[in-house]
């Protein structure tokens, strides 16, 4: 069934303003998640209450593509490409949400460690994994605007480094812990923040499976990555 | 666009057909989890060992299922309804999924609690919550199986008692670490069960949401749950 011209040409804004409204949610996100970085940085309470009183602004970007997308299968029904990637917005826009989420945990622990005058010697690596996991996802929302599935598979590859950071951070949390028993609440707080940039990192590597997914039309959920880098380099 | 009977007819059985694998994937999460639980009530490792080996059947049934439901966007065009159920089904085995990984996680911190040989004190609240937690989920996949938005409604209104559950063990778990700070590496698992626990908490909220999305077509994440009681109750 082919699209009169007209329909065919309403229907390629719709979905450009689909992806235009994804970058708009992404960056918003983004921008939550170095205002947080930055409260801890720089010890400003107002930029960790900026982001918990925003935080519905993701949520109803969210709700608000979701809808959209829902509408263009019904009227639009489109298939291969179109389809995929309607698909893989629902999909982004949900773990963007979750980044959102766990942003404004993040800048509620922040909260907490400034008014407590927590020592920076507590997050001061932290930090460097906060700054590290927001190139990630600027880089992964980038992926999406250049519908760039190499990108997305050279991001998702680049997980592990989180993790391998995360469990050094953890150790080393935990020996502040046993020093100083004192210490205790005030390193759980620091504990929750490393924690929720973790789980950040997990959704940026399930944003750049969806890309790749929607590029290539490949399912690589629980596949070896570099399997898919062959895959796709061999096309 | 009427379709002719046979061809509504076989619709009709593909839309069976996923629902009963979204419960046979429910019904091994749920089996995950139940083992999990009684590994660490019964001190028996090789049951943390069976979920940690066959987690990748929950990741196969999702890839499985949502191909399915991409093949009946694309052939069927559902509209209305059974365009609900589909989009239902792709975010509930997504929630589902990350639930097989949280239990996962979970039977990895069992096996650790029980090779440490780890005094039961710790951990023995932790397994009412889990049993609340398993309760929950079992109820939500009920409310699946039944297309019941109320049972889903009534489900949802539980979590904030898991999340009093958690914060109770929580504190308790921070004093055992402040009296005997060598038991700080231990209890640390226990607290990654009890922050698993929570997680999947949340996930069977999502699925709640999305089964009263799927019943009555209304987006009621990050709405009040006593405004979604009464538009349901006055319909």
């Amino acid at each position: 069934m082919q699209m009169p011209a007209h329909i065919s040409q309403e229907f390629e804004l719709e979905l450009e303003n689909i992806r235009a409204k994804v970058l708009t949610m992404g960056g918003l996100v983004e921008q939550h998640l170095a205002k947080a970085t930055d409260a801890l940085q720089q010890r400003r309470l107002e930029l960790a209450d900026e982001v918990s009183a925003d935080d519905f602004k993701v949520n109803t970007l969210e709700v608000n593509i979701d809808e959209e997308c829902t509408q263009i299968l019904a009227r639009r029904q489109p298939a291969a490409g179109d389809l995929r990637l309607v698909l893989a917005v629902i999909k982004i826009i949900r773990d963007l949400e979750r980044v959102g989420d766990e942003t404004a945990k993040i800048s509620r622990m922040v909260l907490r460690l400034i008014e407590n005058e927590s020592p920076k010697a507590y997050y001061i690596n932290v930090l460097a994994m906060a700054n590290h996991v927001r190139r990630i996802l600027r880089d992964a929302l980038d992926a999406f605007a250049r519908s760039d599935a190499n990108a997305a598979l050279h991001i998702a590859r680049e997980d592990p480094s989180v993790d391998r950071e995360y469990d050094a951070i953890m150790r080393q949390l935990v020996t502040y812990m046993m020093e100083d028993p004192r210490s205790i609440g005030t390193v759980l707080n620091v504990v929750w923040v490393v924690r929720a940039l973790e789980r950040i990192g997990d959704h940026v590597n399930n944003i750049c499976e969806s890309i790749i997914y929607q590029v290539k039309g490949m399912d690589v959920r629980h596949a070896d990555l570099d399997e898919i880098a062959s895959n796709i380099h061999n096309e």
